[in-house]
C-alpha cells in the first residue's frame, strides 16, 4: 500500500497557454474529421486529467503504475466489474430516476444496476420454468414467484420476465464454463393472472477475485469487493417502462454493504424456509425449500424507447 | 462516426448531497484501510467523471460503449500507446521541464517521451556497436554517431548511451517476434573523447494498427496515428541528469506531425546520404549509407534520484 507517494514539488502549468493550446490539438479541434461530441467529451476528460496531474503532482512513476492497472483491467475484461465498484452503474440509475421524476414517469418497482453478466437468448417458457438442472447438489432449492402488475395493481399478463442468477458458489453460467449453457437463466412470460413461477436454487453472493486488478483498486480505497446473494431481472411489457432490477435476499451479511451499490430498500426480499411436505409437493418439490416472493410493478409509458432496455454490449446479443 | 449522439435531457444531480455523500463512500473516505493519497486522487477523478456525465448528459449507451473501448485497449495492452496519443507523455515532459527550470536544472539536450517499447538488458559494448544483424535486407545502412558533452562542451567519457529503434517496417524486436532478441537495441559506453558509434539501419516510422482500439479513439478525434522515423535514447553518466530522449530524422512527412507529440525542434536531425566508397570503408561498410550525427549535452546534478530514469514498468526490467 506504499506504492503511491506524496511529492513535494509544486509546479503548475495547466493554465498556461501552451498547455491549453496543446489540449485543443490533442482533442482534434483543428481537424475537420471525427465526431464533434466525442471531441468535446474527450477535451473535457483530458482537461480534467491534466489538471488532476498538476494539482496532485502526479509523478511519472505513479502515472505509469496507473497505466499498468488500466492494461490489467482490460486484459481481464474487468471494466464492467470495476464500473459498479466505483459507483458508475448506481450513478447512472440515480440520473435515470431523476429523469423519470422530471418527466412524470416515476413509480413502480425501482430499478437497479444490471451488472456485466447478462446473456441474451435464454430459453423461454409460459408461466413457469425450472432454472437449475440439478447439478448443483450443494444448493438449497428455491421457489421464486411473484405477480407483475401496473401501478394501479392490475395484473399484466404476457409480461416478459428474464431472470438470471449465480449458483451456490457465486458463479454464473457462460462465465463459468463448468455450468451448462443458460443454467440459471430463463425467460418466463406471465400467465393470465400476471404471475410467474421459477424453480431454481438459492444463489450465493460472491466477491471480486482477490488478485484481480479490480480488487487491487478497491484495496487502495480500503474497500471489500463482496456482493450479497441476489437475483437479476429484466421485466418488460408493451405500454410499460422496461425495468432492469435485482433483488437481494434478506439476511446476507453484505445485503446492506454491496461493493456494487445495487441494494435498494424496496428490493430486499425475505427468503422463507418451508419444511412442510405438502407445501413442497404442491410445487413439485421433494423436500424442504426456500420461497422468495417478488411482486413487480411496472410504470406505464407510451414512449417506445423507454419500453426497451438501453443498448449496451451484452454476451450473445446482436448490435 | 455516428455512434455518439447528443441527447436532449437536462437533469443535473452532481451537486446534490446524495451524490456528494455517495462519492465519499465510493472513495472509501469512511474506511480506515487503504492509501490516503489514492483515495484523494480517485475521489477527484470520480468527481470529475461523474460531473462530466452530468454536464454532457452521457447516456448509459455511451457509457457502456466507452467501457467496451477501455476493455479492448487493455486486452491489447494499448494504454501505453494511447497515452502518448492523448498527449500525456508530452504533458509529463512539460511538467518535468518546468520543474527543472524552477530548480535551476534546465539546460542540455531536451528530453522527450520514452514510448512503451524499451526493453531492458540489451548487450553492452565500449565506444561502438552494430545494432542490426543484417536480416533486414530492405533497409538502408545507417551510421549513427555523436559526442556526449557537459553543458560547457567538455566530453563525458564512459557515458551510457542506450539506443533502440524500429526496423524498416516500423517494428521493434521483442514486440515483433520475427526479429531476434535485442535486434536494434544496444548499450554503448562513450570512449575517452565522449564519442559513440553505432552501425545500424534507417528505421521507418509506423502507425497505430488501423483496427486497433487506440486508432478507434483517434478516429473519433479526426486524428491519424502515425509517427515519423525516430531513434530512442537513454543517456546517463554519474553526476549528470538522466536524459530520456529521441531524435526524428528530418524529411519524414510526419516529422512535425507526430501523433505521439514527441517532436522537438532541437531533436530533428539530418540524415545525410553518403555514396563515397572510401567514406564507407572507413566505417567498415560496403556501400552507400546514411549518416546521422546526434551530439548530446547532459546537465550536471548532484541529486542521485535525477541521475536515474524514473521507475516505470518496462519489459524485462526488475521492479
Amino acid at each position: 500500500m506504499n506504492s503511491l507517494n506524496p511529492t513535494t514539488k509544486s509546479v503548475r502549468i495547466f493554465d498556461t497557454p501552451e498547455v491549453q493550446d496543446f489540449l485543443n490539438t490533442v482533442a482534434g479541434f483543428d481537424k475537420t474529421e471525427g465526431n464533434e461530441r466525442a471531441k468535446e467529451i474527450l477535451h473535457r476528460l483530458l482537461s480534467d486529467l491534466y489538471k488532476l496531474i498538476d494539482d496532485f503532482d502526479v509523478t511519472p512513476e505513479e502515472f505509469w503504475q496507473g497505466v499498468s492497472v488500466l492494461n490489467a483491467l482490460g486484459a481481464e475484461t474487468q471494466y464492467g466489474l470495476l464500473a459498479p465498484g466505483l459507483g458508475f452503474d448506481h450513478y447512472l440509475d440515480m440520473r435515470m430516476d431523476a429523469e423519470d421524476a422530471a418527466r412524470g414517469l416515476a413509480g413502480g418497482t425501482p430499478r437497479t444496476i444490471e451488472g456485466p453478466l447478462y446473456v441474451a437468448g435464454a430459453p423461454e417458457s409460459e408461466g413457469e420454468a425450472r432454472l437449475d438442472d440439478g447439478s448443483d447438489t450443494d444448493a438449497e432449492a428455491m421457489w421464486l414467484t411473484g405477480q407483475v402488475r401496473d401501478t394501479q395493481g392490475q395484473p399484466i399478463s404476457r409480461a416478459k420476465v428474464e431472470i438470471w442468477h449465480a449458483d451456490s458458489k457465486g458463479n454464473y453460467s457462460f462465465f463459468d464454463p463448468s455450468q451448462a449453457d443458460f443454467h440459471l437463466r430463463r425467460t418466463i412470460y406471465t400467465d393470465a393472472d400476471g404471475r410467474y413461477r421459477a424453480r431454481s436454487i438459492i444463489p450465493s453472493g460472491y466477491g471480486c477475485p482477490p488478485d484481480s486488478p479490480t480488487q487491487q483498486v478497491l484495496d487502495l480505497l480500503g474497500r471489500h469487493g463482496q456482493r450479497p446473494a441476489h437475483i437479476h431481472f429484466f421485466i418488460s411489457a408493451p405500454g410499460y417502462k422496461h425495468l432492469t432490477t435485482q433483488i437481494n435476499l434478506a439476511g446476507d451479511p453484505y445485503t446492506y454493504d454491496d461493493f456494487a451499490f445495487a441494494t435498494r430498500e424496496e428490493l430486499v426480499v425475505d427468503a422463507r424456509r418451508i419444511e412442510d411436505a405438502s407445501e413442497a409437493s404442491d410445487r413439485g418439490l421433494e423436500g424442504p425449500f426456500t420461497e422468495v416472493v417478488f411482486d413487480i410493478e411496472l410504470a406505464a409509458t407510451s414512449e417506445t424507447e423507454l419500453q426497451q432496455r438501453h443498448k449496451r454490449p451484452r454476451a450473445l446479443e446482436d448490435g
